[in-house]
């Protein structure tokens, strides 16, 4: 039995999280599970009723559940907020109030989008890869930080435990996968970079058979959009990790499609890693993949059922590969289906 | 009457820097000025004999000359050094000696090479912007930093003069371009990221000819690979420009051949951006253009004599148009030449 929180949230939000409640319950029905699904506010839907983004009782909600699914957040309505109060504030709220440290973004192309990219074909055929991205920790919420009329100062930080755990953790997916570790820092400026980069050595030890090789952010950068097969497991703390997972989404072609993990060490959220497109919203226009896939995760992740995950996956490669496209990834010569007859299509392909 | 202090530094350095001489002393001749050149130690050729990367005599010579042609710096024979003796040191060590504030770093496309990214041809071409980097300050010399056992630390912080000035330069330089500016910060979540933006806004008041638009750093890396003919300039801050530059220098499909130029209010140093190469380093292998590109901005920034300048961008595309490669541009089918006989065909295109 299982306990699912799902705060749709603003913009077309609720649209795709509804789809891929669709998908969730459909799988549920389907292999006997028993999924009880409670909707949240949060983010803008949350600010107009009770003057906050993320209230305490959203909070406990995500608290007690096994996982939550996140659809956007933030739109124009919401823009001119003061600081804290802004949509981005609450997203790193939840994410430090849950703890969750570490973001898993996968950076895999469709082989039907492979044309989509900026990138060659030939360069971005067959990549796969995982970015691991620090999430609770760094520059993101060190302290002091601020600014006067004289000056603007943040602090870059990590503290010991909080390196070893995502090493640790990126460790583990490499070990799952090619077993090839690339951990991104620039140690050849920033001491707390040294200082990350001394700890992976460390937690190195524990996994011998993983090959580890330490990249400069720059130089990181450059390669992904050079050779990103080159790449199986990456990770890096938040702010690089803020940069270089979007990079790696980009060039996949299909920013739309891909979904994202952010996890602790008792709670886990699931959300596409597509911003809430306020332009689109409530036009039944959507692309619904990126939660889709989101929920993919989550069945692999939370539940432990990565035989739900790899059907999920399926199902979605399937109906791409029957031409069914959204607007978003669609060729001009495509004929652009909704969100739910795109829904429709991967239910009916489960 | 113009003094330029020559450092060829290590690796494939001197063997550049030695090219970029050439194009130098044929321009002064047909162009009846009088340049010397004065060549001092840098980097590991100086540690070697000196103990030290980059010694007082050095700089001083920097000091006292019209501007600076670097090479470049390090290699493994110097990989182990403790962190303050390291050629990134010196390099850092030599920036904020001199006073150079502003990093230009321009991604052009050569149309000979527009199939040499790994973009889509037709997502390149045409692709010609100015990516502005913050360069003394910002958490490259942010202080308190350190780390001990259980934390590592740097400090992200700007003064407003810094801001100011480097705003000015970007918005002057979008003046002579098109007149468009995008400002690269993370203002969502960092303070000093919003202390950036306030300023920049402030400065625009000055210069309400040009377009200035935000971006935060994540979109940017993106758009960047996405459609990098949106941007003309670009300005940014020390840390997010180090990534941002190396990408932009990527997508061109030919890092060998872009230069830069670091400029203060006193001084400028003009250098390749690649490295050293010590791989092929004494083999006359190595592309000189990017250092004779930077030969070009010196022209023009630290002489104001940009026709000269455009003479050497005019023989460096002929060169190319006529079928000349060095190795790392070479496809299958070309004839590779060496160092010395591409800059004879760029003297003789002069
Ligand atoms: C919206 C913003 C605060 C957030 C971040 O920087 O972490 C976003 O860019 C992301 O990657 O989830
Ligand atoms: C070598 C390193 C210190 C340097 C930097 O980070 O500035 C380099 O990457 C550059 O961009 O010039």
């Amino acid at each position: 039995m299982f306990k699912i929180v799902s705060i749709p949230g603003d913009g077309i939000g609720p649209e795709v999280v509804a789809s891929a409640i669709r998908v969730i319950n459909t799988l549920a029905r389907q292999h006997g599970l028993e999924i009880t699904i409670e909707e949240h506010l949060f983010g803008g839907a949350s600010y107009d009723v009770h003057g906050e983004m993320l209230t305490q009782e959203t909070l406990e909600a995500c608290r007690k559940c096994d996982a939550v699914l996140l659809g956007a957040v933030g739109g124009p309505k919401w823009e001119n907020l003061p600081h804290e109060k802004k949509p981005e504030a609450a997203l790193l709220g939840i994410r430090k109030e849950l703890g969750l440290f570490a973001n898993f973004r996968p950076a895999k192309v469709y082989d039907a989008l492979v044309n989509a990219s900026s990138l060659k074909p030939e360069i971005l055929a067959g990549t796969d890869f995982m970015v691991i991205r620090e999430l609770t920790g760094g520059i993101y919420f060190g302290e002091p930080r601020g600014y006067d009329d004289t000056r603007g100062w943040n602090t870059m930080v990590y503290e010991h435990y909080e390196v070893e755990r995502i090493a640790r953790l990126a460790f583990d997916a490499a070990m799952k996968r090619k077993k090839q570790l690339v951990s991104i820092d620039k140690a050849n400026v920033l001491e707390s970079s040294q200082f990350w980069r001394n700890i992976v050595h460390e937690v190195h030890k524990d996994f011998p058979e993983v090959e580890l090789i330490d990249m400069y952010v720059d130089n990181a950068a450059m390669q992904i959009v050079r050779d990103p097969k080159q790449f199986d497991v990456i990770v890096t703390k938040n702010l690089f990790g803020d940069i270089l997972s979007d990079i790696s989404g980009m060039i996949t072609g299909s920013l739309g499609m891909l979904p994202s993990a952010s996890i602790g060490s008792s709670h886990a959220l699931y959300e596409p890693i597509h911003g809430s497109a306020p332009d689109i919203a409530g036009q039944n226009k959507a692309n619904p993949i990126a939660t889709i896939a989101s929920a993919a995760m989550m069945f692999e992740h939370s539940f432990c059922m990565k035989n739900v995950a790899d059907e999920i996956y399926s199902a979605i490669e399937k109906t791409l590969a029957s031409g069914f496209r959204t607007a978003d990834i669609a060729n001009p010569e495509d004929t652009i289906v909704s969100t739910t007859e795109m829904t429709d299509a991967i239910v009916a392909n489960l």
